[in-house]
């Protein structure tokens, strides 16, 4: 079975049309027309192979929404037209204590399988994600989506920028009673702001952009720090239960720490291209606080936090753009020139 | 009252014989003949005001172990001829979060007060600690010391290097069926050793000294990692629930996060005078490791650490010394020529 996808053939090649293979149904397939899919930082990192290691021809794309239009014969989650969502893993070990866990994430048999450039034995040896018509995918990471029909496109980001902040915001306890900061507000760091705030949470968001002021409230942040100014973020030392940092660049994590109760937690979620400055291990130890890093969410996770941001009619803040824009909204995106995920709409392909 | 100590009167002087003043034990106070004080690398740092800040005349020593001599008339915990030990604090607030918590190390209403170097209305304005043959300390911050008599030399270091290394391993549920790391086989390392030894995990001893195998493994530890050995190292990765990394100079961190499995913690107890080398955000975020930081423990806590090692037989192991030999053993705990800690023998302050 081919599909219209929009990939790229090389690093430094722009995305263009392309025909790929999608395989037959097997037993436990679930067969996905796909509606949208948002646009992730990962993407434009993997197409142009800035982490290296990228196979191409590569399709990205990992927040997928769509239609169920086929189903293997010992499927039994998923039925032909549910609403389904495909994340950041389209298959794992099963096996490891992590797997077993429900943690696929950090499978140890080899790891988990990525949406995209991951190892499969389907043409062309590596799996192709979200730019295209159709996807097949295993039940066991398909999600269910109980938003309504009108909802669909801006929930696709909740697959990758959704998992990534509700799973640390779970993991580490956060709701009522807890003072949360979340650092940068973008793609990531604007679902945290809704999500911290729905569960409970005194949201305070971190931003270097005056101008996200009045956004970051409206998202549901209680307080906002504007973190260039340092009179404004020390007066908050000590106060924090648990901050989490959605920037990647290289930065300053002293004055991030310093705010952290006792106990509390500083947690990462992006990988910088340099290094951050070496954290100061004193502000660790005169708190017994931690600076940790976290990884998406498992699939029983992801399902809860859809169902979660369904119930507390969550969804990201979008901009919807056709396939034919991709190229311009990664640049946008690079320069954080988007209110906060672009998604495109797959229709579009077709065209 | 005066008592004779040993102390220094500037950062670049050696330690003297002086005297000193004591107060008068007020109603809730225990005031104790120091039989024994522990030797600490802080003491070291004070007194040569290598963290800055040193008040002078310093005298150094907060792992004290003596006899109660006189109490207080509302003293309800201690008796005369009570065995008693004082460890790093002799006050704090007690009202703020972490007081009220029994984490008085933590204290927030002001920073606890160290047992020397401290703020006190006492004579000359700062504590003063157990290089010297008494000393005055309010009930709250004195501990009992069920070890048998011929033991409390060596029990001594257990009121800080003992807490410093429990305390962690306790926070951390470190226990049966655990695999546990220990960085630096020092002071602080033999006892973690024989503390998470006790505590039945299986122990794994870091060292950078081949000679230290046999050592640590008659100290407890199941297994000996030569750190040196980067092959020896890595057959190792993703298996240790908890890593205690009492080593302060400054070193990789990410050749042992690695090493943690998914949701382990590296803790770190020593400040390095330089940074670590930066850690690796995606070896934390790939596994949703930590890496944290512990400082000694509380009151309570320290308690239950001198019972649960009177319980298991356990003691530091210790090479005694004569007060006039304060230098000499400064010079060799530099060099880490010493098994495993020098222990003042308080008697020859008279002398």
């Amino acid at each position: 079975m081919t599909t219209p996808a929009y990939g790229a053939n090389a690093a430094d090649k722009p995305l263009e049309p392309m025909q790929i293979e999608r395989r037959t149904p097997g037993p436990q397939d679930v067969q996905i027309d796909i509606a949208y899919c948002g646009v992730c930082h990962s993407d434009l990192h993997q197409v142009r192979s800035e982490w290296g290691g990228t196979l191409y021809p590569c399709v990205p794309g990992h927040e997928i929404i769509g239609h169920v239009s086929a189903v293997g014969g010992e499927v039994t989650k998923f039925k032909v037209g549910d609403i389904v969502g495909v994340g950041c893993m389209v298959d794992s070990c099963q096996q490891c204590p992590s797997c077993r866990d429900g943690e696929e994430q950090y499978c140890t048999g080899g790891g988990f399988v990525g949406t995209y450039n991951g190892v499969t034995e389907d043409a062309p040896g590596h799996t192709l994600g979200g730019y295209s018509e159709q996807i097949v995918v295993n039940e066991n990471f398909v999600l269910h989506i109980r938003h309504s029909e009108d909802q669909l496109s801006a929930v696709a980001p909740l697959l990758c920028a959704g998992i990534t902040t509700y799973s640390p915001l779970r993991h580490w306890n956060v709701g009522p009673g807890k003072k949360v900061g979340v650092v940068g507000i973008g793609g990531l760091g604007h679902m945290a702001i809704k999500i911290a705030h729905a569960m409970g949470a005194h949201v305070v968001a971190f931003t270097t952009s005056e101008s996200k002021r009045a956004d970051a409230t409206a998202l549901g942040a209680g307080e906002v720090i504007n973190s260039r100014n340092a009179e404004e973020v020390e007066g908050h030392a000590g106060t924090f239960d648990f901050i989490l940092d959605t920037v990647a660049a290289s930065h300053d994590l002293d004055a991030l720490t310093a705010l952290l109760k006792r106990d509390g937690t500083l947690t990462l979620v992006g990988v910088p291209e340099h290094p951050h400055p070496s954290p100061d291990v004193g502000n660790l130890i005169f708190r017994r606080r931690a600076i940790a890093g976290s990884l998406i969410g498992g699939i029983a996770e992801t399902q809860e936090m859809l169902d979660f941001c369904a119930e507390h009619g969550i969804v990201a803040d979008i901009e919807m753009i056709p396939i034919q824009q991709i190229d311009e909204a990664y640049d946008r995106m690079q320069r954080s020139d988007v209110k906060y995920r672009f998604v495109i709409d797959n229709s579009t392909l077709a065209s």
